[in-house]
C-alpha cells in the first residue's frame, strides 16, 4: 500500500490489516517504524478533528511534523498541486495527507512522485480515513459485519463519507440502506422516510447536512428536516437495544440528531473521534512501513 | 486547580503558589512532570505575544503542541465551542489554551469535559494569565503588594486586564486608581486627569488602546488622548524615583506612552513578556500537576 | 555572522564557507551546534518553498521551531516590526527568519536586538538564502564560477532573485547576462532578445513572472512572452551539452519554460529545492555558532 487515495482502492484484506493494527494500537502497542519520517499535512479546506487528528496520530507513532499553512502557500500564487507537492519530496517529506475541494484531485499525483498520499477527502469524492474510522468503529462494537443493517441518512449525494462507506460496508457482508430527501439521493437507490428502518438497523449513520453546499435550492427548513429525516428523541427510542448512533461530525445539533442525543447511552460520536486517532496511526504505519 | 478560567476564581494563596514556582522556574528549576502532557492552542483571535508565550512555556515544561488553526477550523462550519473541544478531548489532549471574543464563552465548557481549560482572554472579560504575570512584574520589582499604589490607565470598559488586576491587587493590598476618558470608566470610579496620581503611583500600569473597539464613539484623536492620559516625556519625570512603568502590549507608540519611554530605564514593558514566559510555565505546570 | 539580511554584506569567503558547509551537510555531517535554539519563521508572504525549506533545515540541526502565524499576529493590529521581533527575542526565540513585503524592512531591526535576523525575501530586495543555494547549485554542478557565462531572464526590475545573484556570481568571477523585455529591465543593462545567448551560456537562470504584480502595465500575454523570452524546447535543443537550466520556482508552465521541460534531463529546478535544505542548514548552523 503505497498510497491511500480511496476505498475502492483497497481490497477486504487490506481493509482487515488496518483495522486489526487499529485495534493493537488501541490495546498499546507502539509503532515499529525504523525512523522518524516527516510529514506534511496539506488541508486546503477548512477542518478541526481531520486535520488534529492525523497529527495526533503521526506525532504518536513517532514522526516529525513540517508545517504547512495552506491558506498561504504558493497555491495561491497558482502553483500546481504536483509542483507542491514534488518541491515537498524534495524538500525531504515522506508523505503528505491532504484534503482538497477538488474531486479526484490525487489523480495528477500518481505519476512522478515518490512520497506517499494520503488523501483525507476530496470535493464530493472519498474520505477513506474517515470510512476507515467508522468501520473501526462498527467492529469494536459487534465483532462483525457480515448481516449488520446499516442506515446511512443524509445527502448522499453530496458525502464522501457515504459513497466510501457504502462500498466497503457491502464489500464486508452488511446491508446498507440510504434515507434522504429525494433532491439529495444523488443517483443511489434509497428511501425517503424512515419507514420501519429506525426498528431494524443495528447502526444509524448520520451524515452532516453540509449548509455551506446547500444555500439556494434547499426545499426544507432545519426544523422540517429534523421532524422528517433527523434522528429524534422518539425515533431514538425505537432503535433496537444493541444499535448505535454514529455522526462523522461536525454535528449540527438539532438538524441531524436532537442535542440531547449527541452523548447518549449509544451514541458512538465522540467515540469515532477517539477510534480516529488509532485507525490513522494504523494507515500511517501501514504505508510508511511500506517504504523500508 | 483544574481550570484557569478568571482571576476572581484564586484565593490569594493559589496566586502567590503560582507566583512562587514562576520565580523558582527563572532561578532555573525544571518542570516535575511525569510525562510529555498533549496540548491545544485555540486562538479565536490574533496574538503575538499571548499565543507564542504560551508555546514556549508548554515546549520548556515538556508539553507536546499539537496545531490548531482556529481561523481554519470547523469552527468556521459553525460547531459550537463545546463540541471542539470535546473533540480535542477524545483525540487526546490533556489541556486546551484558549482565546475567544465571546465573554465567558468557558461558561459551556465546565461541565462534561475532562480537559483542562486554561482561558487566554475571553472578549473583554478576564486574561489571568497576563494578570498573574504583572503580578509576577511587581512582586519581583518591590518583593511586597501591601500598601503600593498602581495607577491603571486607559480603557476600563472594555479591558480583560484591568478588571483581572484590579481585582488581584486589592485582593493582595494594593491602592488601585484607575485614570480613563469619562466614556471609558464603564461602571468603575475613575479619575479623569492626572492630579497627583503620577507623584503618588508606584506603578503605572498603561492598557492598549483598542482603536479596533472604538472607531465610531471616540470623541478625542490619537494625539489628544496621549496629551490628556498618555504618559509623556513630561509625566515620567515626576514619576516617584522607584516607580515602574508597565503595559501589557502590543503598545500603541506615541499614544499611550511616548516611543521613547517604551524602552526606558523604569519601563518594564519588555520585561513583562519575559516574565509571562515564567507565569505560564507556572500556570500549566499546576494544571497539568493537578492531574497526575 | 550576525545577521543575513543581503548578500551584498557577505565577503567571498564568506560565501565559499556557507556552501562548503552546506555540502558537509548533504555528505551526511551533523549539526555541531551545542544546544537546541529556538527559532520563529515569520512570513508575511505567501511562501511554500522558503518557509518549509526552512522548517526543514531548522529541524535537521536540531532547532525547536516556535509557530509564528503572521497573518494573525499583533501585526494586524498595527505593531511595528520590531516591537514584534523584541518580543520574540523576550520570549526566549534565538533566531527569526522572516520574509515581508517591505524592501529592506530589516533596517529597523539593526539596533536594540540581540536575536539574530535572517532575512528570507524583502520586498523587491534581496532573497539571500535563495542566492546561496543558486550557488550552492551551480557549484555542484561546475566545481567552479570563474569564467562561466550565467543568464538571468525575466523581470530583473522585481526580483530579488536577479540582483543578489548578479552581485554575487560577478564577485566569484561569472560572466552575467540578463535578458528581459524593455520594460522590465530596471536600470539593469540587459538584453532584450535570445540572440547567440543560448548557445554561449552554462547557466540558465529563469526568473518567475510575477503576474501579482503585473496585471496593468503588461504589454504581452503568457503566450508571447514564452514565445520571445521562454525557455521553448526548440531552444533547449541549442543549449550546449553541459548546460543547466535553474528556477527559483513556483514556476508558470509555459510561460517561463515549457512544462515538458521542467523536470528535463538538463533541469536542476527540483534539485535546487533539495539544495535549498543544505544551504539552509548551513545558513542557520553558521549564524547560531557565532552566539556561542
Amino acid at each position: 500500500m503505497k498510497n491511500l487515495l480511496s476505498m475502492e482502492h483497497l481490497t477486504t484484506e487490506e481493509i482487515n490489516q488496518i483495522l486489526d493494527l487499529a485495534q493493537a494500537f488501541e490495546n498499546g502497542e507502539t509503532s515499529s517504524l525504523s525512523r522518524r519520517y516527516n510529514v506534511a499535512n496539506l488541508f486546503f479546506e477548512p477542518s478541526t478533528r481531520t486535520k488534529t487528528s492525523f497529527e495526533m496520530a503521526e506525532y504518536k507513532i513517532g514522526c516529525n511534523i513540517i508545517p504547512f499553512d495552506a491558506g498561504f502557500s504558493s497555491v495561491t500564487k497558482g502553483e500546481t498541486m504536483y509542483d507542491t507537492v514534488k518541491t515537498l519530496e524534495m524538500i525531504g517529506i515522506d508523505a503528505v495527507v491532504i484534503r482538497a475541494s477538488e474531486d479526484e484531485y490525487y489523480n495528477d499525483l500518481l505519476e512522478g512522485l515518490h512520497v506517499a498520499v494520503i488523501n483525507a477527502g476530496d470535493g464530493a469524492g472519498q474520505h477513506p480515513s474517515q470510512s476507515l474510522l467508522d468501520l473501526y468503529t462498527i467492529k469494536k462494537e459487534f465483532g462483525y459485519f457480515e448481516g449488520l443493517t446499516v442506515t446511512i441518512v443524509g445527502d448522499i449525494s453530496h458525502s464522501r463519507v457515504a459513497k466510501s462507506n457504502a462500498t466497503a460496508l457491502q464489500n464486508l457482508g452488511a446491508n446498507v440502506h440510504f434515507l434522504c430527501p429525494e433532491e439529495w439521493s444523488g443517483g443511489f437507490e434509497a428511501h425517503h422516510s424512515w419507514d420501519n428502518l429506525i426498528e431494524i438497523s443495528d447502526v444509524i449513520m448520520l451524515l452532516r447536512v453540509q449548509h455551506e453546499r446547500h444555500k439556494e435550492n434547499c426545499s426544507f427548513s432545519k426544523e422540517s428536516y429534523h421532524q422528517k429525516f433527523g434522528l429524534t428523541i422518539e425515533r431514538e427510542r425505537q432503535m433496537k437495544d444493541s444499535a448505535i448512533i454514529m455522526h462523522p461530525a461536525p454535528v449540527n445539533r438539532d438538524v441531524e440528531i436532537a442535542s440531547e442525543l449527541v452523548e447518549c447511552e449509544r451514541s458512538r460520536i465522540f467515540e469515532q473521534v477517539r477510534n480516529g486517532v488509532y485507525t490513522r496511526m494504523a494507515i500511517m504505519e501501514t504505508i510508511l512501513k511500506g517504504r523500508e
